[in-house]
């Protein structure tokens, strides 16, 4: 049985009736952990470090630099440099509505955004901080973060490493773009998209892209529902090796989760992307290799699916994924300490 | 006679009563050049480019990587690193009420805002691009800019180099922070500033230090009053050579506007800054050699004026000056095209 299948026979069997539509609106939050509980002063002292170049070594990057929530969430970029100067191998994501993840990381191996933001930091090609404890000390150097986050997280260590991802995590759960004409849709307003994109739904479903792109982000499901935080949904990228795209965007150059397990099984696997904001969040795949999300459509159904998208296919799909764009809240930049 | 009373004369010699006064709250605009007017449109576009960081050579800084206005409008650092990755000669100043400004740079060598940006841009420490076609190509390939450039700039050439920082220095012009508790004193409420920052008021004029440091900007004279735009004020830095400031904070090492003329009267001359939001800009003079403001004062008390300031005195002084940290406008981030 395949993946796929598992997967949405376990939707199904879900009593909420509400879970058997395959998609739904996107919420105004994602599921807060117990663990993180949210606050709105976390979340602004959260939002103060998402900003503030002084979390990365050299002071020269801040999160937003490569997410960054003025141009769709990420950096438009294939590959992003860090802030010492050293490139990384896979393409920055958007952050909106990162919080309906389950895993994180493109072979998600960080069951928690608390803990990818935590990787994030010490990574030689992201923030560069050569340890926690030399995080702590800078952040700890600043008057006002030390006071905010003696009052944010009471107690005993109040400034602690893990309460820096702690913060940043509540904020970025905030990151979420609802009322997409898509999601008007869903919500009864049949006018909120047009006829091309209407057409270019049925082409989704009909094409089997849906197998995987389903749920409230369109990528399979979300924590708390048939997943838990921790849990993937991963599938294989290609599935179908051995079509052109494998050389002209080096698929195979990557092998994905077996880079994290060893595990043989998971060669080439990879988690489920969502779709929501693709319109604005070109260059696509792991690697960014593909420019147009035309093409990024048409090597999808050829790889996963073995199936060739004519123009108006294509174009339709087109339409259809735009009105998974959603409303941008306005992001006003913080004073920082 | 000093330049320093040839200012004051020219002050008072202007018909206008309200000019007789030495200080003035800060208006919400500052003057507007004609060659230059002020759009909604054209301050939004200035905005996109201020915030994206294509507008750097390597894609990795924004005019905000250095004049952040999250931070008080400046990076609080000595000097600050560009998009190459070479450290500039003289720390960044804060963009906040720079409008209000009749030359740029700390030399003066700038006669409009239009002018600094556009040496910004190309500036190996700065933005570093390495010509004007490069950024404008940058520009023009971005669909969304190009036709924002048609409508903001009607005609031929919409999209020139002198556009660009035409749009740039719209948006900064609208970057001003009024109604600080002196701006409201000023405006009539005497309990807008405590009795520590009334006795520091009286302590700054009685020093000497509004010689200088008075008028709407407390830079001295603003564009179309007194000076035309493109005169600059400047003063010797330091005043007095020869205290022990001078090797302590190699205050003798950069030579100041004199790089720029060659003339032997410029040598050690600066343009007066301004002294609004000065608790926020640490650290402090050309080379952000000086890391407080109480050392600050104290050393332009010693260097401008041969004083010395007792505890005290020291003490009002800095409670004045934080009564000029105006209200910092809410900035929300642009959506980029």
């Amino acid at each position: 049985m395949s993946r796929i299948l598992i997967a949405l026979l376990t939707l199904l069997a879900l009593s909420n009736v509400q879970a058997l539509e395959p998609f739904k609106p996107l919420p105004e939050l994602p599921p807060i952990p117990r663990s993180n509980s949210q606050t709105p002063e976390k979340v602004a002292l959260g939002k103060q470090l998402y900003f503030d170049s002084r979390v990365s070594f050299t002071g020269k990057q801040t999160c937003n630099t490569c997410h960054n929530l003025s141009l769709g969430g990420d950096d438009n970029r294939s590959l992003s440099t860090g802030a010492l100067g050293i490139e990384g191998t896979r393409s920055a994501p958007t952050l909106w509505n990162v919080g309906f993840q389950t895993v994180y990381f493109w072979d998600g191996r960080a069951p928690s955004l608390e803990a990818a933001i935590g990787e994030h930091l010490l990574s030689s090609s992201e923030m560069g901080m050569p340890n926690e404890a030399t995080l702590v000390g800078r952040i700890n150097a600043i008057e006002g973060y030390r006071k905010q986050f003696e009052k944010v997280f009471p107690g005993k260590n109040s400034l602690g490493y893990d309460n820096v991802t702690k913060a940043l995590a509540s904020y970025i759960r905030t990151l979420v773009t609802p009322d997409g004409p898509f999601d008007q849709y869903l919500g009864g307003d049949k006018q909120a998209i047009s006829r091309a994109a209407l057409r270019g739904y049925n082409t989704y479903i009909e094409t089997g892209c849906a197998s995987c792109h389903f749920w409230v982000n369109f990528s399979g499901p979300v924590p708390g529902l048939a997943f838990q935080m921790g849990e993937g949904f991963y599938e294989l990228f290609p599935n179908y090796i051995g079509t052109e795209y494998d050389e002209q965007y080096q698929l195979l150059s990557d092998l994905g989760r077996y880079l994290v397990t060893g595990d043989e099984g998971h060669r080439y696997m990879w988690r489920v992307q969502s779709l929501r904001n693709i319109a604005e969040t070109a260059p696509y795949f792991h690697n960014g290799s593909v420019v147009t999300l035309e093409e990024a459509i048409r090597l999808m159904a050829k790889t996963q699916l073995r199936k060739e998208l004519d123009v108006q296919q294509l174009s339709d799909i087109i339409a259809f994924l735009k009105t998974l764009s959603g409303r941008i809240p306005e992001v006003e930049a913080p004073i920082l300490p």
